[in-house]
C-alpha cells in the first residue's frame, strides 16, 4: 500500500486503486508527439453510483454536457478522457463524437453507452480525430490493469501542461471494513490556444449510493477544487467526477461515512494543491486563510480578491510583506468593514494589527516567503466564526511569456 | 489656444487652463528625489461650485475622507495635491495631517479651509512629511500663475511612476458664449508598496451649479475612468474632482448645457485612455466594445470580464487573436448566453460568428495587433440595444517585473 501524496509534491511512490477497480493510459496519437499519452480509461468491474462536479462556464465543452446528462446514477462503469484536444466550441458534431467515445467504450465493456462518462482537454474550436480515437479504445480496454502501474499511465494520459502526474490516496478502517479512496487530476495550465481546464476523478470501494456519493463530492469540491485560483478563470471543460463502489447492499455505520466523506474531502484537497503547485510558472503555493467573518460567503469573497489579485500575486512573487496591497484587496470587496476591522499575518508574523502596521524584521519574514514551501496569509477579522481556507499561486514573468508566447 | 490632447499621446502642445483659474507646481522633498515636483495646487479666483467621486474601496485615505465630506459644494477656491505619500492607513493623525494642508492653503488664499479639497498619492502607511509640505504650500501658492506652463508643472507635480503628464482640454462655443474644459490625471501605476492610484481634476469656466457639476461629472466618469481597468484593482486613494467656475448668474441654454457636459465627458474619456495607455509595462491600448445586450449592466459585466483576464491580456501582449479565451469570458461572467449568441471581431476583423470559428488571414490580424495604436475587441449579441466602450492594456512580463522587483 502506497503513501498518500503531500500536495505539491511529485508523487514518488506509486498509488493504488480502490478494490474492483482497473485504468489504463496509452498513447493513440493525439497529440503531436505520437509517443505522448493521450487516453486514459478507468473502469468499475460493475455498475457503481458516480456523481459529478461540472465548470459554471456557459460555454463549455461537448464532453461537459453529455456527462453531466449522466450523473448522478446508480450505475456507471467507466470514465474515459482524452487529452490534447477539449472537444469545446464544436457544436453537434462534438457532442456525437463525445457520446460516440463513450458508446465505443461501452461496447467492450459490455454496457449501455450511458453508463460511460467521458472528458477532454486540450485545445477548443477542433474537431476529435475520431479515427485515431477509434483505434485507441480498444488499445487502452485491453491495457487495464488493477495494478498502481497502469493508474499511473493513466493519470500521465490526463496531462497537457502539467510537469508531473497529480494522485492521491486515503485508507479508512471503521467498524464495517476498510476502504481506499484514490484520487488522479489533472491541472488548469494554460499554453497557446489551450483552455484553463481541471479535470479530476477520485475513486472509492466504500459503497455508497448515488445520492451520498453526489452529497460527498459537493462537500468535497467546495473545500478543494472550488477554493484553489490561478487567474481566476473558470475553463470550459472544468470537471470532477466521483465513482463509489463496493458491495452496494452494505449498510455503513455513520461514524465509517463520515471517515469516507473526510477521506474524500482530503483526497481531492491534495489534488487541488498539487494542481496549483504546479500552475504555469509558478514559484510560491499561497494559503489564504479568511478567519472571524459574519457568514462563510464574506470570508470566501475575501479569499477570493485576495487570491485572484495581481499586485498581491506579483509582491509575493517577490518575496515582498506587502501588507497595503492585502489590506485594500479587503476594502475593495465591498464587504462591510473598516481599516481598524483587519488584522494580517503573514507566515505567522503579524505585521498589520487591528489597523496600524505592526514592527516587525521585515528581512527574516522576506527570506521566509522565499524558503519555506508554502506562504500562508491569515487575515482576521471580529465579526463572528465564519472562516475559509484558499490555495492560490504567485504571479511570474513565466506565466507571462508562457501564455503570451504563442501567435497564430 | 492649444490643441486637444489625444488619448495614450503625450503631450506636446502646452494646454491651456479655463478662464479664472491658476496652477502650480513645485519641488517640495516629499519624494526621495529633492528636485522632483511632488506639489501641486488648482485654484479657483473665487469660490466655484465643486463635485467629487471617489474610490469605493472601503479601505481610503485620509484625503478621501476629507474631501469627500466638502463635495458637493457651492464654494471650493482649491485643490492641493501631493505626490510620494498616499497619506493612507494613518488613522487620526492622517486625517489631521490631511485637514492641516487645507488649512495651510487656506490660510494663505484668504478663505475657509473647507473651501480647499485635497489629495495625496505615493507610498501607503506613512505618515506625511508635513515640516516639508508646511514649508512648500507657500512656495506652490507663490507660484500659481494661469499660464499653460504653470498647468503642465502642476500636472507633472501629481505622477508618480506615469511616464508622462496627461492633461486634455476642449473649447465649447454656444448662444451664451464660449466656455473651456480643462483635465489633468495621474494613472494607475504602482512600483513597490506605492498603490494603484488616480487622480484627476477638471476645471470649467462654464457656470455651473453644484447639483449640475455633480450630475456632469458622474455621468463623465461613468463614461470613462469607471469603464477602465487596468488589474481591476480599485485603489485606496482614486479620486477625481470636478471645478465649475465662471459668473454663477448665468443661465445657459439646454444646447449649451449639453455640449459642456460633452466637454466634460470627452475630457475625461481623453484622460482616462491616457491613464491605461501608460499603465505599467503596457504594450497595448485595448478599445472592448460590448453591443446588442439586454441591459448595460450586462454588457458592462462581459467588458469587464474580459479586460480584467489574464489569459486575454497576454494574448494580446502575443498579438494573438485567441478567440477561444475571449468566448470562454463571456461564458463565465454569468450573463445567460449560449456559444452560438456570441460574434466576436478583432481590429474589424470577424473571427468568431453566432458560435462557429470563421475562417480569416490569421497573419494579417497579428500583425493588426502588433502595428496598430490600439486592439479594438468587439463582442456582440442578439439580445438587445445595451452597449458599453471599455478600456484595459496587456499583461506584459515588465508588469510583472515592476509589481514583483520591491523587496522589503
Amino acid at each position: 500500500m502506497s503513501g498518500t501524496n503531500a500536495g505539491g509534491e511529485s508523487c514518488e511512490r506509486l498509488v493504488d486503486l480502490p478494490e474492483g477497480f482497473r485504468a489504463a493510459g496509452v498513447a493513440c496519437g493525439i497529440k503531436d508527439n505520437p509517443s505522448t499519452p493521450d487516453l486514459a480509461l478507468f473502469v468499475a468491474d460493475h455498475g457503481i453510483a458516480a456523481a459529478g462536479v461540472f465548470t459554471s462556464n456557459r460555454v463549455c465543452g461537448a464532453p461537459v454536457k453529455v456527462s453531466r446528462s449522466r450523473v448522478p446514477s446508480e450505475s456507471i462503469r467507466a470514465v474515459v478522457i482524452n487529452s490534447g484536444n477539449a472537444n469545446a466550441c464544436t457544436g453537434e458534431r462534438g457532442l456525437d463524437d463525445a457520446r460516440h467515445m463513450t458508446a465505443s467504450v461501452a461496447e467492450l465493456l459490455g454496457c449501455d453507452a450511458s453508463e460511460v462518462l467521458v472528458c477532454s482537454t486540450g485545445v477548443i474550436g477542433h474537431y476529435l480525430p475520431m479515427e485515431v480515437i477509434g483505434a485507441g479504445i480498444p488499445r487502452v480496454v485491453e491495457a487495464l490493469t488493477g495494478a498502481p502501474e497502469s493508474f499511473a499511465a493513466a493519470a500521465r494520459a490526463m496531462m497537457t501542461t502539467d510537469t508531473r502526474e497529480k494522485q492521491s490516496f486515503r485508507e479508512v478502517t471503521g467498524p464495517g471494513g476498510a476502504w481506499r479512496v484514490s484520487g488522479v487530476a489533472k491541472g488548469a495550465a494554460m499554453i497557446g490556444p489551450n483552455m484553463a481546464t481541471m479535470l479530476a476523478v477520485v475513486m472509492t470501494d466504500a459503497p455508497l449510493d448515488a445520492e451520498t456519493t453526489d452529497r460527498f463530492l459537493r462537500r468535497a469540491v467546495d473545500a478543494s477544487f472550488n477554493s484553489i485560483s490561478v487567474e481566476g478563470h473558470t475553463s470550459t471543460s472544468d470537471s470532477v467526477l466521483l465513482l463509489a463502489g463496493g458491495d452496494g447492499s452494505l449498510e455503513l455505520e455513520a461514524s465509517s461515512l463520515e471517515a469516507i466523506s473526510e477521506a474524500i474531502t482530503a483526497v481531492c484537497q491534495d489534488l487541488a494543491r498539487a494542481i496549483v503547485a504546479d500552475a504555469e510558472g509558478a514559484d510560491h503555493l499561497v494559503q489564504i486563510d479568511v478567519t472571524g467573518l459574519r457568514s462563510v460567503e464574506e470570508a470566501e469573497w475575501i479569499a477570493r480578491t485576495v487570491a485572484d489579485d495581481a499586485l498581491v500575486k506579483t509582491a509575493i512573487t517577490g518575496n515582498d510583506p506587502n501588507w497595503g496591497r492585502i489590506v485594500s484587496c479587503c476594502g475593495r470587496t465591498g464587504v462591510e468593514l473598516v481599516e481598524e476591522d483587519i488584522t494580517l499575518a503573514i507566515n505567522g508574523v503579524v505585521i498589520y494589527e487591528a489597523g496600524t502596521p505592526v514592527e516587525y524584521d521585515e528581512e527574516a519574514l522576506s527570506r521566509s516567503m522565499r524558503d519555506d514551501a508554502q506562504v500562508e496569509i491569515h487575515l482576521s477579522f471580529p465579526f463572528g466564526e465564519s472562516a475559509t481556507r484558499f490555495w492560490t499561486c504567485d504571479l511570474t514573468t513565466e506565466y507571462v511569456r508562457l501564455n503570451s508566447e504563442y501567435t497564430t
